[in-house]
């Protein structure tokens, strides 16, 4: 009789975007005449600037006429897109190679298929909170036991990342394997510090520990001298993978592409102790599991690097924040604490002491018909939080915050 | 210390294509003047038709403005992709509704990951030849024990599909749990009869076993009666999942797209022996792992099913089965004992005795300066066995076979 992989019973149900669905479907039948505003789920609006609709369209004609059709390309992504990113990666400082690099279609699948290539018995460490996929994807490998009633998993090692430690997670006491960071992060917005990034991979150099970067947002850094990349940190060529994305950089949501980094230098244990590789690892995953990003795709991503390209992208960029500081500063004026949205597109607001996530997001809906995201759907040390994306059309960002301060304001 | 997947250390080296490539580079380098035709790899060449083409422009000129801009669609794919593929299965005489299509980046991807939603310790049987990626994802998740000698990994059951049992493998002798079949097939190019399909879905039925039945090269069946899909069998919607791909259908090797079918009856077991819907399941890794195939691909992918796009689909396809043609009739004047090819774009070449598959690829080399796939890198019941691709421009095709003919007869 076929069984099951029964570490999927073990996961929570898909508990906070569809409850967000179910609540905003309520309210607008019971409030037919409301106008709801959305700044819940973190997708880009803006359309794709035309050179990269361009090159699109132009790789898509190369695909119609015999002498320019492309076929299986290679699973790790094209030389010219590999090319694209290394010179970018050297324009921020970091020592990246073109074959080091492994092209996908979207960060969310690269920070979900990594943990294959490692052990089952690795001890994970995620911070709290946190983005959902890193968690969920260990819980489906059997790295996890079942979750406790504040919907923690057994045996992951979570990181409080909270106001009250300045949204820096700090070193676990023990020994974890695997390190899930995020910066700039999502939800907290918060960037890591060289300082701190310097004590993670001094940790992982000492524990032979992996951090596993997720650097999706990285494009939203305003302020000179922030980390951008974690191998712009000394040693971490020996201990670290970075995870990028034109996802929320390029209005790629709905084109997919992303990529991933893993130095030569990278390498884990096997059973005899002895140090393998995870280039040549993820490279036999990649390329057995994967078949490589469509060409029109890879065209356009490339042109995101090209001059009139990248202008194009920066200035979504600068619209949506824009948009954070409209939402920053209105949420400040109507007497909220918030954090984040200097050098991410996520604003998190700290909630008046004894209100719940979902209280204010009931609150926010049924008074401003503006619907956010409940900190606690991403942990347990996101209660008392509430996510605003600064990714929307000004009009309704500043119509939102309007509402906001006149309605619910905080004190 | 982080340690990594001990797994990935039992797969054999990616030794077949790798080794083509080494040899044919050795030769090419030993005789600069020779001009090497390649019908190994199965890649196509022909164009993606003009209304595949212009669909995937206008969807990228959509990205480009705001009012039609798309940002993260249904994981799923979008409902208009769906539909189509319902529509044509309809038209197939198969009983498969939208909902349970989940379009992927293609059939490859598909096929690799499926395994992750059944227990580790099922019981798999391939077929012997087989697509490399069945097996490879079973070691990688720990399945199998090391491989033997042969190349064959323990804990798998092989079953053998040989010209003595007329390339319709054999229901095992014992209880398995997953079945990988393909037909048609690569690489014999054999089609299974709807009897065998029969006793394949009434095993399953009988055993709790399930099905994975990947039918990427249905679209070149060109004899009527003949199975497309195996929900056309009575009872395969409770022990069967099924995988289709753009890929040769439509020319859509590097464009990428594809979808399973999960019918909402199909069940495995869970621990306790209750009845669990692998559809469920399978959304949970879908929409966790993954997110989505672009949107300009999947208009593309959908205008594969519009009257002008599906025409020009079907030029293609009977452009590579003319290929087919004159590969068999060539071959078998030249003496071979040749199968397939008549409702698949492989040719399966039986080699005279005692002529190993790689002595052959040398011999065809060196003599007719022809590429092919040794059987042998299929599994050890390929050995003696030799692929021919019909993915080529016809010019070539003509003049590789007229050269096999002259410089390296069967008899």
């Amino acid at each position: 009789m076929a069984r099951i992989n029964l570490h999927y019973q073990k996961l929570q149900a898909g508990y906070l975007f569809p409850e967000i669905g179910k609540r905003v479907c309520n309210f607008a039948a019971a409030n037919p005449s409301a106008r709801v505003i959305r700044l819940g789920v973190g997708d880009v609006v803006l359309p794709l600037p035309a050179p990269i609709v361009d090159a699109m369209k132009s790789a898509a004609e190369e695909m119609g006429r015999k002498e320019t059709f492309r076929g299986y390309g290679p699973e790790q992504g094209y030389d010219f897109l590999r090319e694209a990113i290394a010179g970018h990666y050297r324009g921020q400082g970091a020592d990246v190679a073109a074959d080091e690099i492994f092209v996908s279609d979207g960060s969310k699948c690269d920070t979900a298929n990594i943990q294959e290539i490692f052990a089952v018995d690795n001890v994970v460490a995620v911070t709290d909170p946190v983005y959902p996929v890193y968690v969920d994807t260990n819980v489906m490998a059997g790295r996890t036991g079942s979750a406790d009633e504040a919907g923690r998993y057994g045996k992951l090692v979570y990181l409080p990342t909270t106001a009250e430690n300045g949204f820096e997670p700090t070193l676990p006491t023990g020994h974890v394997d695997l390190i899930y960071l995020c910066s700039p992060n999502n939800p907290t917005g918060a960037v890591m510090s060289r300082a701190s990034l310097q004590r993670w991979v001094d940790y992982a150099k000492s524990e032979g520990a992996i951090i596993l970067f997720d650097a999706a947002y990285e494009a939203f850094i305003r302020e000179p001298g922030l980390v951008r990349s974690i191998f712009e940190i000394p040693g971490a060529r020996n201990v670290a993978i970075e995870f990028r994305s034109f996802s929320k950089t390029a209005g790629f949501t709905g084109t997919r592409c992303g990529f991933a980094v893993i130095p030569k230098s990278l390498c884990a244990r096997d059973e005899s102790g002895a140090s393998v590789p995870l280039h040549g690892l993820w490279n036999r995953r990649h390329t057995t599991k994967f078949n490589g990003v469509s060409y029109p795709i890879q065209r356009a991503a490339a042109a995101v690097f090209s001059p009139e390209g990248s202008k194009g992208v920066q200035a979504n960029i600068d619209y949506y924040m824009e948009n954070a500081r409209i939402i920053r500063e209105g949420m400040a004026k109507a007497g909220y604490r918030v954090y984040g949205g200097v050098n991410a597109p996520y604003i998190w607001v700290r909630l008046p002491a004894g209100l719940t996530s979902w209280q204010f997001f009931d609150r926010l809906l049924a008074e401003a018909n503006v619907v956010g995201t409940p900190g606690s759907g991403f942990g347990s040390c996101g209660e008392g939080y509430f996510r605003l994306s600064a990714f929307g059309f000004r009009g309704e960002i500043e119509e939102a915050i309007e509402r906001i301060g006149k309605k619910v304001p905080a004190a």
